[in-house]
Protein backbone atom coordinates (compact mmCIF):
# COMPACT_ATOMS: atom_id res chain seq x y z
CA UNK A 1 0.00 0.00 0.00
CA UNK A 2 1.14 3.61 -0.69
CA UNK A 3 2.07 5.20 2.49
CA UNK A 4 0.30 8.53 3.21
CA UNK A 5 3.97 10.38 3.60
CA UNK A 6 3.50 10.28 -0.57
CA UNK A 7 0.24 11.96 -1.20
CA UNK A 8 -0.25 15.30 -2.25
CA UNK A 9 -3.66 16.98 -2.68
CA UNK A 10 -4.18 18.24 -6.28
CA UNK A 11 -6.68 21.58 -5.46
CA UNK A 12 -9.10 20.56 -8.49
CA UNK A 13 -10.07 17.23 -6.07
CA UNK A 14 -11.73 20.10 -3.73
CA UNK A 15 -12.20 22.37 -6.49
CA UNK A 16 -14.60 24.67 -3.99
CA UNK A 17 -11.77 25.58 -1.63
CA UNK A 18 -9.43 28.78 -1.91
CA UNK A 19 -5.80 28.34 -1.36
CA UNK A 20 -5.93 28.74 2.16
CA UNK A 21 -8.87 26.24 2.65
CA UNK A 22 -7.14 23.51 1.10
CA UNK A 23 -3.66 24.26 2.79
CA UNK A 24 -6.10 23.73 6.15
CA UNK A 25 -7.45 20.77 4.92
CA UNK A 26 -3.92 19.34 4.29
CA UNK A 27 -2.98 20.28 7.68
CA UNK A 28 -6.10 19.38 9.33
CA UNK A 29 -6.10 15.62 7.49
CA UNK A 30 -2.16 15.24 7.75
CA UNK A 31 -1.15 15.69 4.41
CA UNK A 32 2.18 17.00 3.91
CA UNK A 33 2.23 18.28 -0.24
CA UNK A 34 -0.19 19.82 -2.32
CA UNK A 35 -0.53 20.98 -5.72
CA UNK A 36 -1.89 24.61 -6.66
CA UNK A 37 -3.59 25.83 -9.51
CA UNK A 38 -3.41 29.35 -10.77
CA UNK A 39 -6.75 30.73 -10.79
CA UNK A 40 -7.29 29.60 -7.26
CA UNK A 41 -3.50 31.37 -6.29
CA UNK A 42 -4.59 34.47 -8.25
CA UNK A 43 -8.08 34.54 -6.45
CA UNK A 44 -5.70 35.39 -3.14
CA UNK A 45 -2.42 36.81 -4.63
CA UNK A 46 0.81 35.32 -4.82
CA UNK A 47 2.38 36.69 -1.91
CA UNK A 48 -0.93 36.01 0.28
CA UNK A 49 -0.87 31.77 -0.83
CA UNK A 50 3.25 31.57 -0.31
CA UNK A 51 2.62 33.00 2.89
CA UNK A 52 -0.37 30.31 3.51
CA UNK A 53 1.69 27.62 2.11
CA UNK A 54 4.76 28.31 4.83
CA UNK A 55 2.62 28.39 7.73
CA UNK A 56 1.04 25.19 6.98
CA UNK A 57 4.83 23.61 6.56
CA UNK A 58 3.56 21.99 3.32
CA UNK A 59 5.43 21.20 0.45
CA UNK A 60 4.25 21.98 -3.40
CA UNK A 61 4.74 18.90 -5.26
CA UNK A 62 3.31 21.55 -8.59
CA UNK A 63 1.56 24.55 -9.63
CA UNK A 64 -0.99 23.82 -12.16
CA UNK A 65 -0.68 24.74 -15.04
CA UNK A 66 1.29 26.42 -17.91
CA UNK A 67 1.12 25.76 -21.30
CA UNK A 68 -1.97 26.08 -23.89
CA UNK A 69 0.35 27.01 -26.35
CA UNK A 70 -1.22 27.02 -29.80
CA UNK A 71 -2.97 29.53 -31.14
CA UNK A 72 -3.91 31.24 -34.99
CA UNK A 73 -1.69 34.38 -34.56
CA UNK A 74 2.13 34.62 -33.76
CA UNK A 75 0.70 37.55 -31.45
CA UNK A 76 -1.39 35.21 -29.34
CA UNK A 77 1.13 32.92 -29.09
CA UNK A 78 3.59 35.51 -27.73
CA UNK A 79 0.87 36.34 -25.67
CA UNK A 80 0.83 32.65 -24.54
CA UNK A 81 4.66 32.43 -23.71
CA UNK A 82 3.97 35.50 -21.60
CA UNK A 83 1.80 34.07 -19.52
CA UNK A 84 4.22 30.87 -19.18
CA UNK A 85 6.42 32.94 -17.89
CA UNK A 86 4.31 34.29 -15.13
CA UNK A 87 3.54 30.53 -14.41
CA UNK A 88 7.41 29.78 -13.67
CA UNK A 89 7.51 32.73 -11.41
CA UNK A 90 4.57 31.26 -9.72
CA UNK A 91 6.33 28.10 -9.54
CA UNK A 92 9.70 29.37 -8.52
CA UNK A 93 7.86 31.35 -5.32
CA UNK A 94 6.38 27.98 -4.22
CA UNK A 95 9.92 26.14 -4.64
CA UNK A 96 7.52 23.49 -6.13
CA UNK A 97 8.21 20.20 -7.98
CA UNK A 98 7.70 20.95 -11.44
CA UNK A 99 5.35 23.64 -13.14
CA UNK A 100 3.20 21.17 -14.83
CA UNK A 101 2.62 22.00 -18.60
CA UNK A 102 -0.90 21.19 -20.17
CA UNK A 103 0.37 22.00 -23.68
CA UNK A 104 -2.79 23.14 -25.15
CA UNK A 105 -5.54 21.44 -28.10
CA UNK A 106 -5.74 21.82 -31.94
CA UNK A 107 -8.85 23.68 -32.41
CA UNK A 108 -8.54 26.92 -34.36
CA UNK A 109 -4.87 25.00 -35.95
CA UNK A 110 -4.21 22.12 -37.90
CA UNK A 111 -2.94 19.45 -35.41
CA UNK A 112 0.79 19.35 -36.83
CA UNK A 113 1.26 22.79 -36.44
CA UNK A 114 -0.29 22.65 -33.15
CA UNK A 115 2.35 20.48 -32.23
CA UNK A 116 5.00 22.51 -33.89
CA UNK A 117 3.52 25.15 -31.85
CA UNK A 118 3.72 23.24 -28.53
CA UNK A 119 7.82 22.31 -29.76
CA UNK A 120 8.34 26.28 -29.97
CA UNK A 121 6.49 27.12 -26.98
CA UNK A 122 8.46 25.07 -24.76
CA UNK A 123 11.67 25.86 -25.98
CA UNK A 124 10.55 29.42 -25.33
CA UNK A 125 9.71 28.50 -21.60
CA UNK A 126 12.74 26.45 -20.85
CA UNK A 127 15.54 29.23 -20.47
CA UNK A 128 13.14 31.33 -18.11
CA UNK A 129 12.22 28.58 -16.04
CA UNK A 130 15.57 26.97 -15.53
CA UNK A 131 17.26 30.44 -14.44
CA UNK A 132 14.33 30.39 -11.93
CA UNK A 133 14.88 27.04 -10.64
CA UNK A 134 11.73 25.72 -12.13
CA UNK A 135 11.58 22.31 -13.81
CA UNK A 136 8.88 21.60 -16.38
CA UNK A 137 6.84 18.88 -16.29
CA UNK A 138 5.35 17.92 -19.97
CA UNK A 139 2.05 16.19 -18.91
CA UNK A 140 0.78 13.54 -21.92
CA UNK A 141 -3.08 14.07 -21.66
CA UNK A 142 -5.31 11.40 -22.86
CA UNK A 143 -6.39 11.62 -26.31
CA UNK A 144 -9.92 12.33 -25.86
CA UNK A 145 -9.09 15.66 -25.05
CA UNK A 146 -6.29 16.81 -28.54
CA UNK A 147 -8.84 18.71 -29.82
CA UNK A 148 -9.25 21.61 -26.92
CA UNK A 149 -6.76 20.93 -24.17
CA UNK A 150 -3.93 18.72 -25.04
CA UNK A 151 -1.97 17.99 -28.32
CA UNK A 152 0.45 16.02 -26.16
CA UNK A 153 -1.27 12.65 -26.04
CA UNK A 154 1.70 9.67 -25.56
CA UNK A 155 4.10 9.76 -22.89
CA UNK A 156 6.76 8.66 -25.79
CA UNK A 157 5.58 12.22 -27.60
CA UNK A 158 6.26 14.02 -24.68
CA UNK A 159 9.74 11.85 -24.07
CA UNK A 160 10.80 13.04 -27.34
CA UNK A 161 9.89 17.06 -26.48
CA UNK A 162 11.80 16.13 -23.16
CA UNK A 163 14.94 14.21 -24.09
CA UNK A 164 15.87 17.73 -25.99
CA UNK A 165 16.62 19.14 -22.81
CA UNK A 166 18.73 18.81 -19.72
CA UNK A 167 16.76 15.92 -17.19
CA UNK A 168 16.80 18.62 -14.57
CA UNK A 169 14.65 20.82 -16.71
CA UNK A 170 12.46 19.05 -19.01
CA UNK A 171 10.65 15.88 -17.63
CA UNK A 172 7.19 14.05 -17.60
CA UNK A 173 4.21 14.01 -15.60
CA UNK A 174 2.25 10.77 -15.76
CA UNK A 175 -1.24 10.56 -14.68
CA UNK A 176 -3.07 7.17 -14.71
CA UNK A 177 -6.25 8.53 -15.68
CA UNK A 178 -4.16 10.14 -19.18
CA UNK A 179 -2.24 6.56 -19.66
CA UNK A 180 -3.35 3.47 -18.65
CA UNK A 181 -5.01 2.93 -21.74
CA UNK A 182 -1.53 2.69 -23.71
CA UNK A 183 -0.32 -0.76 -24.81
CA UNK A 184 3.18 0.12 -24.40
CA UNK A 185 2.70 2.00 -20.86
CA UNK A 186 4.89 -0.54 -19.26
CA UNK A 187 8.16 0.02 -21.60
CA UNK A 188 7.20 3.81 -21.98
CA UNK A 189 7.13 4.67 -18.07
CA UNK A 190 11.05 2.80 -17.85
CA UNK A 191 12.00 5.03 -20.76
CA UNK A 192 11.07 7.58 -18.69
CA UNK A 193 13.24 6.54 -15.91
CA UNK A 194 15.31 9.71 -14.67
CA UNK A 195 12.47 12.00 -16.23
CA UNK A 196 9.18 11.45 -14.28
CA UNK A 197 8.78 14.49 -12.25
CA UNK A 198 5.03 14.15 -10.84
CA UNK A 199 2.38 11.27 -10.67
CA UNK A 200 -1.18 11.66 -10.30
CA UNK A 201 -3.57 8.92 -9.54
CA UNK A 202 -7.50 8.51 -9.90
CA UNK A 203 -10.09 6.22 -11.19
CA UNK A 204 -11.42 5.65 -14.84
CA UNK A 205 -15.41 5.40 -13.82
CA UNK A 206 -17.41 2.85 -16.30
CA UNK A 207 -19.61 4.56 -17.94
CA UNK A 208 -17.53 7.43 -18.01
CA UNK A 209 -20.08 10.21 -16.74
CA UNK A 210 -18.73 13.38 -18.37
CA UNK A 211 -15.50 13.64 -20.56
CA UNK A 212 -14.02 16.78 -18.23
CA UNK A 213 -15.73 15.92 -14.77
CA UNK A 214 -16.04 12.25 -15.00
CA UNK A 215 -12.53 11.06 -12.97
CA UNK A 216 -13.72 8.97 -10.25
CA UNK A 217 -11.89 8.09 -6.66
CA UNK A 218 -9.04 4.96 -6.57
CA UNK A 219 -10.95 1.80 -6.12
CA UNK A 220 -13.95 2.93 -8.26
CA UNK A 221 -13.00 2.54 -11.51
CA UNK A 222 -10.64 -0.14 -14.12
CA UNK A 223 -7.72 1.54 -13.41
CA UNK A 224 -5.21 -0.90 -11.62
CA UNK A 225 -3.04 2.68 -10.18
CA UNK A 226 -1.22 0.38 -7.39
CA UNK A 227 0.46 -1.53 -10.61
CA UNK A 228 1.03 1.91 -12.36
CA UNK A 229 2.75 3.34 -8.66
CA UNK A 230 5.34 -0.01 -9.06
CA UNK A 231 6.14 0.78 -12.67
CA UNK A 232 6.97 4.31 -11.78
CA UNK A 233 8.79 3.83 -8.84
CA UNK A 234 10.72 1.05 -10.83
CA UNK A 235 11.86 3.66 -12.76
CA UNK A 236 13.33 5.29 -9.74
CA UNK A 237 10.41 8.37 -8.88
CA UNK A 238 9.47 8.73 -5.30
CA UNK A 239 8.68 11.65 -4.69
CA UNK A 240 4.91 12.94 -4.19
CA UNK A 241 2.04 10.93 -5.76
CA UNK A 242 -0.83 13.37 -6.44
CA UNK A 243 -4.36 12.88 -6.08
CA UNK A 244 -6.11 14.52 -8.88
CA UNK A 245 -9.96 14.06 -9.51
CA UNK A 246 -11.89 15.92 -11.60
CA UNK A 247 -15.71 15.35 -10.60
CA UNK A 248 -18.71 17.53 -10.17
CA UNK A 249 -20.15 14.86 -7.45
CA UNK A 250 -16.81 15.49 -5.51
CA UNK A 251 -16.93 18.98 -5.58
CA UNK A 252 -20.45 19.29 -4.62
CA UNK A 253 -19.53 16.98 -1.74
CA UNK A 254 -17.91 18.21 2.00
CA UNK A 255 -14.57 18.76 1.06
CA UNK A 256 -13.58 17.46 4.67
CA UNK A 257 -15.18 14.76 3.53
CA UNK A 258 -13.48 14.07 0.60
CA UNK A 259 -10.15 14.21 2.08
CA UNK A 260 -10.48 11.72 4.26
CA UNK A 261 -12.21 9.35 1.41
CA UNK A 262 -8.79 10.37 -0.49
CA UNK A 263 -6.77 9.31 2.06
CA UNK A 264 -8.77 6.23 2.62
CA UNK A 265 -8.83 4.92 -1.33
CA UNK A 266 -4.85 5.94 -1.44
CA UNK A 267 -4.01 4.16 1.47
CA UNK A 268 -5.96 0.82 -0.28
CA UNK A 269 -5.97 1.50 -4.23
CA UNK A 270 -2.41 3.25 -4.64
CA UNK B 1 -12.39 15.43 -53.59
CA UNK B 2 -13.72 12.38 -52.66
CA UNK B 3 -15.95 10.72 -55.75
CA UNK B 4 -19.60 9.62 -54.56
CA UNK B 5 -18.29 5.65 -56.19
CA UNK B 6 -16.56 5.46 -52.63
CA UNK B 7 -18.97 6.22 -50.36
CA UNK B 8 -20.53 3.23 -48.38
CA UNK B 9 -23.45 4.42 -45.72
CA UNK B 10 -22.63 2.36 -42.77
CA UNK B 11 -26.18 1.97 -41.56
CA UNK B 12 -25.72 3.68 -38.16
CA UNK B 13 -25.74 7.20 -39.26
CA UNK B 14 -29.24 7.12 -39.75
CA UNK B 15 -30.33 4.10 -37.06
CA UNK B 16 -33.91 4.30 -37.19
CA UNK B 17 -34.10 2.99 -40.52
CA UNK B 18 -34.50 -1.04 -40.93
CA UNK B 19 -32.62 -2.67 -43.98
CA UNK B 20 -34.96 -2.25 -45.74
CA UNK B 21 -35.19 1.37 -45.58
CA UNK B 22 -31.80 1.80 -45.85
CA UNK B 23 -30.96 0.43 -49.29
CA UNK B 24 -33.82 2.28 -50.75
CA UNK B 25 -32.19 5.25 -49.23
CA UNK B 26 -28.88 4.16 -50.41
CA UNK B 27 -30.32 3.94 -54.14
CA UNK B 28 -32.86 6.61 -53.92
CA UNK B 29 -29.65 8.56 -53.32
CA UNK B 30 -27.38 7.07 -55.94
CA UNK B 31 -25.28 5.26 -52.69
CA UNK B 32 -23.61 2.21 -53.84
CA UNK B 33 -22.26 0.37 -51.03
CA UNK B 34 -23.89 -0.14 -47.62
CA UNK B 35 -22.37 -1.64 -44.02
CA UNK B 36 -24.77 -3.56 -41.81
CA UNK B 37 -25.66 -3.77 -38.48
CA UNK B 38 -26.39 -7.22 -37.13
CA UNK B 39 -28.89 -5.92 -34.44
CA UNK B 40 -30.41 -4.06 -37.79
CA UNK B 41 -30.02 -7.73 -39.50
CA UNK B 42 -31.57 -9.59 -36.58
CA UNK B 43 -35.02 -7.44 -36.85
CA UNK B 44 -35.68 -8.33 -40.27
CA UNK B 45 -34.20 -11.67 -40.36
CA UNK B 46 -30.89 -12.62 -42.41
CA UNK B 47 -32.33 -13.77 -45.54
CA UNK B 48 -35.01 -11.17 -46.29
CA UNK B 49 -32.30 -8.69 -45.56
CA UNK B 50 -29.71 -10.56 -48.74
CA UNK B 51 -32.62 -10.07 -50.70
CA UNK B 52 -33.22 -6.44 -50.11
CA UNK B 53 -29.62 -6.13 -50.66
CA UNK B 54 -29.45 -8.26 -54.06
CA UNK B 55 -32.63 -6.13 -55.18
CA UNK B 56 -31.32 -2.60 -54.44
CA UNK B 57 -27.83 -4.00 -56.85
CA UNK B 58 -25.72 -2.57 -53.32
CA UNK B 59 -22.21 -3.78 -52.60
CA UNK B 60 -22.10 -4.38 -48.67
CA UNK B 61 -18.57 -2.99 -47.46
CA UNK B 62 -18.73 -4.61 -44.15
CA UNK B 63 -20.86 -5.94 -41.69
CA UNK B 64 -20.39 -4.38 -38.14
CA UNK B 65 -19.69 -6.40 -35.62
CA UNK B 66 -18.19 -9.06 -34.42
CA UNK B 67 -15.77 -8.99 -31.07
CA UNK B 68 -16.78 -8.54 -27.67
CA UNK B 69 -14.34 -11.12 -26.99
CA UNK B 70 -13.37 -10.46 -23.11
CA UNK B 71 -15.25 -11.91 -20.01
CA UNK B 72 -14.57 -13.28 -16.75
CA UNK B 73 -15.10 -16.62 -17.17
CA UNK B 74 -14.44 -19.44 -19.70
CA UNK B 75 -18.09 -20.09 -20.32
CA UNK B 76 -18.72 -16.57 -21.28
CA UNK B 77 -15.79 -16.42 -23.47
CA UNK B 78 -16.71 -19.55 -25.40
CA UNK B 79 -20.42 -18.37 -26.27
CA UNK B 80 -18.96 -15.06 -27.34
CA UNK B 81 -16.75 -16.96 -29.82
CA UNK B 82 -19.64 -18.80 -30.85
CA UNK B 83 -21.79 -15.25 -31.71
CA UNK B 84 -18.44 -14.35 -33.51
CA UNK B 85 -19.17 -17.38 -35.85
CA UNK B 86 -22.60 -16.07 -36.56
CA UNK B 87 -21.32 -12.92 -37.33
CA UNK B 88 -18.97 -14.80 -39.30
CA UNK B 89 -22.02 -16.64 -41.31
CA UNK B 90 -23.63 -13.06 -41.74
CA UNK B 91 -20.78 -11.38 -43.29
CA UNK B 92 -20.54 -14.55 -45.65
CA UNK B 93 -23.95 -14.31 -46.79
CA UNK B 94 -23.93 -10.72 -47.76
CA UNK B 95 -20.20 -11.18 -49.44
CA UNK B 96 -18.76 -8.22 -46.98
CA UNK B 97 -15.69 -6.78 -47.85
CA UNK B 98 -14.96 -7.51 -44.11
CA UNK B 99 -16.38 -8.71 -40.88
CA UNK B 100 -15.36 -5.70 -38.23
CA UNK B 101 -14.46 -6.73 -34.77
CA UNK B 102 -15.37 -4.14 -32.09
CA UNK B 103 -12.95 -6.54 -29.73
CA UNK B 104 -14.97 -5.48 -26.53
CA UNK B 105 -13.11 -3.70 -23.60
CA UNK B 106 -11.49 -4.47 -20.27
CA UNK B 107 -14.45 -3.45 -17.63
CA UNK B 108 -14.50 -6.87 -15.30
CA UNK B 109 -10.82 -8.25 -16.03
CA UNK B 110 -7.64 -6.75 -16.15
CA UNK B 111 -7.04 -4.96 -19.44
CA UNK B 112 -4.01 -7.43 -20.11
CA UNK B 113 -5.93 -10.21 -19.44
CA UNK B 114 -8.86 -8.49 -21.83
CA UNK B 115 -5.59 -8.02 -24.40
CA UNK B 116 -4.69 -11.89 -24.17
CA UNK B 117 -8.27 -12.89 -24.41
CA UNK B 118 -9.07 -10.35 -27.64
CA UNK B 119 -5.87 -12.23 -28.93
CA UNK B 120 -7.53 -15.78 -28.18
CA UNK B 121 -11.09 -15.01 -29.88
CA UNK B 122 -9.49 -14.08 -32.79
CA UNK B 123 -7.36 -17.06 -33.19
CA UNK B 124 -10.05 -18.69 -32.64
CA UNK B 125 -12.39 -16.94 -35.06
CA UNK B 126 -10.10 -16.60 -38.28
CA UNK B 127 -9.96 -20.14 -39.43
CA UNK B 128 -13.85 -20.50 -39.54
CA UNK B 129 -13.82 -17.14 -41.34
CA UNK B 130 -11.39 -18.01 -44.03
CA UNK B 131 -12.83 -21.15 -45.19
CA UNK B 132 -16.16 -18.89 -45.58
CA UNK B 133 -14.22 -16.33 -47.46
CA UNK B 134 -14.57 -13.44 -44.47
CA UNK B 135 -11.71 -11.10 -43.93
CA UNK B 136 -11.07 -10.19 -40.35
CA UNK B 137 -11.06 -6.42 -40.27
CA UNK B 138 -9.59 -5.09 -36.66
CA UNK B 139 -10.60 -1.70 -35.69
CA UNK B 140 -8.82 0.18 -33.21
CA UNK B 141 -11.29 2.19 -31.25
CA UNK B 142 -10.10 5.47 -29.75
CA UNK B 143 -8.86 5.26 -26.31
CA UNK B 144 -11.85 6.70 -24.68
CA UNK B 145 -13.32 3.27 -25.19
CA UNK B 146 -10.46 0.87 -23.22
CA UNK B 147 -12.82 0.61 -20.87
CA UNK B 148 -16.33 -0.82 -22.23
CA UNK B 149 -15.80 -1.37 -26.09
CA UNK B 150 -12.18 -1.85 -27.29
CA UNK B 151 -8.92 -2.70 -25.24
CA UNK B 152 -7.55 -2.66 -29.01
CA UNK B 153 -6.62 1.25 -29.72
CA UNK B 154 -4.10 1.67 -31.51
CA UNK B 155 -3.50 0.76 -35.05
CA UNK B 156 -0.18 -0.49 -34.47
CA UNK B 157 -1.49 -2.79 -31.48
CA UNK B 158 -4.25 -4.07 -34.24
CA UNK B 159 -1.25 -4.56 -36.98
CA UNK B 160 0.63 -6.62 -34.28
CA UNK B 161 -2.50 -9.53 -34.13
CA UNK B 162 -3.05 -9.26 -37.57
CA UNK B 163 0.51 -9.88 -38.89
CA UNK B 164 0.46 -13.58 -37.30
CA UNK B 165 -2.27 -13.73 -39.97
CA UNK B 166 -2.10 -14.05 -43.68
CA UNK B 167 -2.79 -10.70 -45.06
CA UNK B 168 -6.39 -11.62 -47.24
CA UNK B 169 -7.24 -13.30 -43.41
CA UNK B 170 -7.13 -10.36 -41.02
CA UNK B 171 -6.67 -6.86 -41.41
CA UNK B 172 -7.27 -3.40 -39.97
CA UNK B 173 -10.36 -1.36 -40.58
CA UNK B 174 -9.21 2.74 -40.02
CA UNK B 175 -11.81 5.25 -38.41
CA UNK B 176 -10.75 8.59 -38.50
CA UNK B 177 -12.42 9.56 -35.57
CA UNK B 178 -10.36 6.72 -34.02
CA UNK B 179 -6.85 7.17 -35.23
CA UNK B 180 -7.25 11.06 -35.93
CA UNK B 181 -5.25 12.40 -32.51
CA UNK B 182 -2.16 9.03 -33.28
CA UNK B 183 1.15 11.50 -33.10
CA UNK B 184 2.34 8.36 -35.35
CA UNK B 185 -0.67 8.12 -37.91
CA UNK B 186 0.92 8.98 -40.60
CA UNK B 187 3.56 6.45 -40.24
CA UNK B 188 1.28 3.61 -39.14
CA UNK B 189 -1.05 4.17 -42.05
CA UNK B 190 1.85 3.43 -44.11
CA UNK B 191 2.96 0.54 -42.38
CA UNK B 192 -0.45 -1.00 -42.32
CA UNK B 193 -0.16 -1.15 -46.48
CA UNK B 194 -1.87 -4.60 -47.58
CA UNK B 195 -3.57 -4.14 -44.97
CA UNK B 196 -6.38 -1.85 -45.14
CA UNK B 197 -9.58 -3.62 -45.24
CA UNK B 198 -11.75 -0.32 -44.74
CA UNK B 199 -11.61 3.19 -44.21
CA UNK B 200 -14.61 5.09 -42.19
CA UNK B 201 -15.24 8.90 -41.76
CA UNK B 202 -16.50 11.39 -39.81
CA UNK B 203 -15.34 14.27 -37.54
CA UNK B 204 -14.52 15.20 -33.84
CA UNK B 205 -16.91 17.60 -32.35
CA UNK B 206 -15.24 20.68 -30.05
CA UNK B 207 -16.64 19.93 -27.63
CA UNK B 208 -17.26 16.32 -27.58
CA UNK B 209 -21.01 16.58 -27.22
CA UNK B 210 -20.97 13.14 -25.98
CA UNK B 211 -18.78 10.07 -25.43
CA UNK B 212 -20.79 7.63 -27.72
CA UNK B 213 -23.20 9.88 -29.76
CA UNK B 214 -21.02 12.94 -29.90
CA UNK B 215 -19.70 12.53 -33.58
CA UNK B 216 -20.01 15.14 -36.21
CA UNK B 217 -20.44 15.48 -39.94
CA UNK B 218 -17.23 15.49 -41.91
CA UNK B 219 -16.47 19.93 -41.89
CA UNK B 220 -18.05 20.00 -38.74
CA UNK B 221 -14.54 19.44 -36.58
CA UNK B 222 -11.41 18.82 -36.04
CA UNK B 223 -10.48 15.70 -38.18
CA UNK B 224 -8.64 16.52 -41.43
CA UNK B 225 -10.43 13.41 -43.33
CA UNK B 226 -9.24 14.27 -46.52
CA UNK B 227 -5.41 14.49 -45.31
CA UNK B 228 -5.69 10.97 -43.66
CA UNK B 229 -8.19 9.72 -46.99
CA UNK B 230 -4.38 10.75 -49.24
CA UNK B 231 -2.35 8.39 -46.48
CA UNK B 232 -4.79 5.43 -47.04
CA UNK B 233 -4.83 5.84 -50.92
CA UNK B 234 -1.23 6.07 -50.70
CA UNK B 235 -1.00 2.82 -48.64
CA UNK B 236 -2.87 1.16 -51.21
CA UNK B 237 -6.72 1.44 -50.04
CA UNK B 238 -9.19 2.05 -52.95
CA UNK B 239 -12.38 0.11 -51.51
CA UNK B 240 -15.09 1.98 -50.12
CA UNK B 241 -15.09 4.40 -47.71
CA UNK B 242 -18.15 4.44 -44.97
CA UNK B 243 -19.76 7.29 -43.48
CA UNK B 244 -20.13 6.43 -39.68
CA UNK B 245 -21.65 9.12 -37.46
CA UNK B 246 -23.15 7.66 -34.20
CA UNK B 247 -24.68 11.25 -33.22
CA UNK B 248 -28.25 11.36 -31.49
CA UNK B 249 -29.67 14.91 -33.85
CA UNK B 250 -28.99 13.11 -37.17
CA UNK B 251 -30.78 10.09 -35.46
CA UNK B 252 -33.72 12.26 -34.77
CA UNK B 253 -33.23 14.32 -38.20
CA UNK B 254 -35.11 13.00 -40.92
CA UNK B 255 -33.22 10.40 -42.66
CA UNK B 256 -33.39 11.27 -46.39
CA UNK B 257 -31.99 14.96 -45.20
CA UNK B 258 -29.55 13.40 -43.69
CA UNK B 259 -28.18 11.42 -46.60
CA UNK B 260 -28.15 14.39 -48.81
CA UNK B 261 -26.12 15.96 -46.33
CA UNK B 262 -23.27 12.90 -45.99
CA UNK B 263 -23.14 13.13 -49.50
CA UNK B 264 -22.58 17.05 -49.79
CA UNK B 265 -19.50 16.76 -47.06
CA UNK B 266 -18.33 13.72 -48.03
CA UNK B 267 -17.60 15.01 -51.87
CA UNK B 268 -16.16 18.53 -49.56
CA UNK B 269 -14.55 17.07 -46.98
CA UNK B 270 -12.81 13.28 -47.82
Amino acid sequence: MAEKARLSLNQMTVANWSVAEATEGCVRHGIGSIALWRHKIAEAGLDACVQHVRDAGLHVSSVCRGGMFPAPTEQERRKNIEDNFRAADEAAAFAADSLVLVVGGCAGVHIEDARKMVADGVAALVPYAHERGVRIGLEPLHPMYAADRSVLNTIGQSLEIASTYEPNEVGVILDTFHIWWDPQVAALIAQAAGRIFGFHVSDWLVPLPDVLLGRGLMGDGVIDNRKLRALVEKAGYDGPIEVEIFNRTLWDADPDTVLAQVIERFEKFV
